[in-house]
Protein backbone atom coordinates (compact mmCIF):
# COMPACT_ATOMS: atom_id res chain seq x y z
CA UNK A 1 0.00 0.00 0.00
CA UNK A 2 1.76 3.02 -0.91
CA UNK A 3 1.50 6.47 0.95
CA UNK A 4 -1.48 8.26 -0.50
CA UNK A 5 -3.72 4.92 -0.55
CA UNK A 6 -2.54 4.71 3.34
CA UNK A 7 -3.31 8.29 4.02
CA UNK A 8 -7.25 7.74 2.02
CA UNK A 9 -8.25 4.63 3.85
CA UNK A 10 -7.23 5.87 7.43
CA UNK A 11 -9.01 9.36 6.70
CA UNK A 12 -11.94 7.40 5.56
CA UNK A 13 -12.27 4.46 8.87
CA UNK A 14 -11.79 7.56 11.31
CA UNK A 15 -14.52 9.36 9.29
CA UNK A 16 -16.55 5.88 8.73
CA UNK A 17 -15.68 5.14 13.09
CA UNK A 18 -16.91 8.99 13.95
CA UNK A 19 -20.38 9.24 12.15
CA UNK A 20 -20.79 5.57 13.63
CA UNK A 21 -19.59 6.08 17.08
CA UNK A 22 -21.38 10.04 17.17
CA UNK A 23 -25.20 7.63 17.71
CA UNK A 24 -24.12 6.47 20.71
CA UNK A 25 -24.07 8.80 23.31
CA UNK A 26 -27.58 9.55 21.44
CA UNK A 27 -28.73 5.79 22.61
CA UNK A 28 -27.37 6.90 26.34
CA UNK A 29 -28.98 10.44 26.60
CA UNK A 30 -32.78 9.22 25.25
CA UNK A 31 -31.80 6.24 27.56
CA UNK A 32 -31.11 8.51 30.15
CA UNK A 33 -33.94 10.76 30.20
CA UNK A 34 -36.59 8.42 28.93
CA UNK A 35 -37.73 11.18 26.40
CA UNK A 36 -37.38 11.38 22.60
CA UNK A 37 -39.62 14.52 22.68
CA UNK A 38 -37.10 16.75 20.49
CA UNK A 39 -35.95 13.60 18.14
CA UNK A 40 -37.44 13.97 14.75
CA UNK A 41 -39.64 10.81 13.74
CA UNK A 42 -39.05 11.35 10.14
CA UNK A 43 -35.22 11.80 10.15
CA UNK A 44 -34.53 8.65 11.93
CA UNK A 45 -37.02 6.81 9.70
CA UNK A 46 -34.97 8.50 6.69
CA UNK A 47 -31.97 7.96 8.32
CA UNK A 48 -32.37 4.48 8.50
CA UNK A 49 -33.98 3.70 4.89
CA UNK A 50 -30.72 6.33 3.92
CA UNK A 51 -28.13 3.42 6.02
CA UNK A 52 -30.03 0.60 4.67
CA UNK A 53 -29.05 1.92 0.84
CA UNK A 54 -25.15 2.33 2.90
CA UNK A 55 -25.49 -1.53 3.50
CA UNK A 56 -26.60 -2.47 -0.31
CA UNK A 57 -24.40 -0.40 -2.02
CA UNK A 58 -21.30 -1.70 0.52
CA UNK A 59 -22.83 -5.33 -0.58
CA UNK A 60 -22.86 -4.04 -4.49
CA UNK A 61 -19.29 -2.82 -4.55
CA UNK A 62 -17.96 -5.48 -1.74
CA UNK A 63 -16.90 -3.06 0.94
CA UNK A 64 -16.70 -5.01 4.42
CA UNK A 65 -15.73 -1.25 6.24
CA UNK A 66 -18.85 0.45 4.35
CA UNK A 67 -21.08 -2.76 4.98
CA UNK A 68 -19.74 -2.79 8.75
CA UNK A 69 -20.57 0.88 9.72
CA UNK A 70 -23.19 1.21 8.24
CA UNK A 71 -25.00 -1.83 9.61
CA UNK A 72 -23.63 -0.23 13.06
CA UNK A 73 -25.21 3.19 12.42
CA UNK A 74 -28.22 1.47 10.92
CA UNK A 75 -28.81 -0.34 14.40
CA UNK A 76 -27.76 2.72 16.76
CA UNK A 77 -31.03 4.26 14.35
CA UNK A 78 -32.81 1.81 15.08
CA UNK A 79 -32.75 1.54 18.69
CA UNK A 80 -33.18 5.37 19.04
CA UNK A 81 -36.29 5.31 16.48
CA UNK A 82 -37.49 1.82 18.90
CA UNK A 83 -36.46 4.13 22.30
CA UNK A 84 -38.43 7.12 21.05
CA UNK A 85 -41.85 5.33 19.85
CA UNK A 86 -41.63 3.80 23.29
CA UNK A 87 -41.05 6.95 25.56
CA UNK A 88 -43.68 9.17 23.35
CA UNK A 89 -46.35 6.61 23.82
CA UNK A 90 -45.74 6.61 27.36
CA UNK A 91 -45.83 10.49 27.56
CA UNK A 92 -48.95 10.83 25.30
CA UNK A 93 -51.86 8.07 24.24
CA UNK A 94 -51.10 9.55 21.12
CA UNK A 95 -47.81 10.02 19.74
CA UNK A 96 -46.79 13.78 18.30
CA UNK B 1 -21.82 3.07 -18.45
CA UNK B 2 -22.53 -0.57 -17.98
CA UNK B 3 -25.76 -2.15 -16.47
CA UNK B 4 -24.07 -3.07 -12.99
CA UNK B 5 -22.27 0.49 -12.68
CA UNK B 6 -25.23 2.31 -13.20
CA UNK B 7 -27.33 -0.07 -9.91
CA UNK B 8 -24.49 0.83 -8.21
CA UNK B 9 -24.44 4.58 -8.61
CA UNK B 10 -28.33 4.73 -8.70
CA UNK B 11 -28.33 2.72 -5.23
CA UNK B 12 -25.15 4.88 -3.80
CA UNK B 13 -26.63 8.01 -4.83
CA UNK B 14 -30.21 7.26 -3.37
CA UNK B 15 -28.46 6.52 -0.18
CA UNK B 16 -26.62 9.70 -0.02
CA UNK B 17 -29.36 11.76 -0.36
CA UNK B 18 -31.39 9.90 2.21
CA UNK B 19 -28.79 10.10 4.90
CA UNK B 20 -28.07 13.70 4.27
CA UNK B 21 -32.08 14.87 3.59
CA UNK B 22 -33.18 13.08 6.96
CA UNK B 23 -31.73 15.93 9.34
CA UNK B 24 -34.14 18.31 7.63
CA UNK B 25 -36.86 17.16 9.59
CA UNK B 26 -34.75 17.83 12.69
CA UNK B 27 -33.64 21.20 12.17
CA UNK B 28 -37.45 21.86 11.65
CA UNK B 29 -38.52 20.07 14.59
CA UNK B 30 -36.07 21.56 16.91
CA UNK B 31 -36.86 25.00 15.49
CA UNK B 32 -40.38 24.80 15.99
CA UNK B 33 -40.49 23.18 19.20
CA UNK B 34 -37.55 25.56 20.49
CA UNK B 35 -36.17 23.13 22.51
CA UNK B 36 -33.51 20.48 21.87
CA UNK B 37 -32.84 19.25 25.03
CA UNK B 38 -33.05 15.68 24.15
CA UNK B 39 -30.85 15.99 21.81
CA UNK B 40 -26.95 14.65 22.19
CA UNK B 41 -24.62 17.45 22.49
CA UNK B 42 -22.32 14.99 21.74
CA UNK B 43 -23.84 13.15 19.15
CA UNK B 44 -23.46 16.28 16.88
CA UNK B 45 -20.19 17.54 17.90
CA UNK B 46 -18.63 13.69 16.98
CA UNK B 47 -20.32 13.17 13.83
CA UNK B 48 -19.52 16.69 12.57
CA UNK B 49 -16.29 16.23 13.05
CA UNK B 50 -16.72 12.14 11.33
CA UNK B 51 -18.99 14.58 8.43
CA UNK B 52 -15.80 16.98 7.98
CA UNK B 53 -13.16 13.71 7.51
CA UNK B 54 -15.60 12.18 4.81
CA UNK B 55 -15.10 15.42 2.91
CA UNK B 56 -11.71 15.41 3.83
CA UNK B 57 -11.93 11.45 2.38
CA UNK B 58 -13.91 12.95 -0.63
CA UNK B 59 -11.24 15.34 -1.54
CA UNK B 60 -8.86 12.54 -1.61
CA UNK B 61 -10.34 10.60 -3.98
CA UNK B 62 -11.65 13.34 -5.83
CA UNK B 63 -14.91 12.47 -5.77
CA UNK B 64 -17.67 15.08 -5.94
CA UNK B 65 -20.92 13.32 -4.97
CA UNK B 66 -18.95 12.32 -1.48
CA UNK B 67 -17.69 16.30 -0.59
CA UNK B 68 -21.37 17.70 -1.41
CA UNK B 69 -23.69 14.68 0.28
CA UNK B 70 -21.39 15.29 3.18
CA UNK B 71 -21.04 18.87 3.13
CA UNK B 72 -24.27 19.58 3.37
CA UNK B 73 -25.06 16.86 6.05
CA UNK B 74 -22.74 18.68 8.24
CA UNK B 75 -24.28 22.52 7.25
CA UNK B 76 -27.60 20.57 8.88
CA UNK B 77 -25.52 18.63 11.81
CA UNK B 78 -23.80 21.83 12.32
CA UNK B 79 -27.15 24.32 12.55
CA UNK B 80 -28.93 21.07 14.97
CA UNK B 81 -25.97 22.04 17.24
CA UNK B 82 -26.15 25.72 17.15
CA UNK B 83 -29.88 25.25 17.73
CA UNK B 84 -29.49 23.10 20.30
CA UNK B 85 -26.70 25.59 22.29
CA UNK B 86 -29.44 28.40 21.97
CA UNK B 87 -32.29 27.16 23.51
CA UNK B 88 -30.25 25.17 25.99
CA UNK B 89 -28.84 28.21 27.51
CA UNK B 90 -32.46 30.21 27.02
CA UNK B 91 -33.68 27.11 29.06
CA UNK B 92 -31.23 27.37 31.63
CA UNK B 93 -28.51 29.36 32.67
CA UNK B 94 -25.80 26.69 32.22
CA UNK B 95 -26.45 24.28 29.87
CA UNK B 96 -26.72 20.71 31.03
Amino acid sequence: MDATLWIVTLVGSAAAALTTAAFVPQVIRVWRLKDARDISFPTFVIFSVGLAGWVGYGTLVESVPIIAANSLTLILALVILLLKVKFDRAAHPRPD
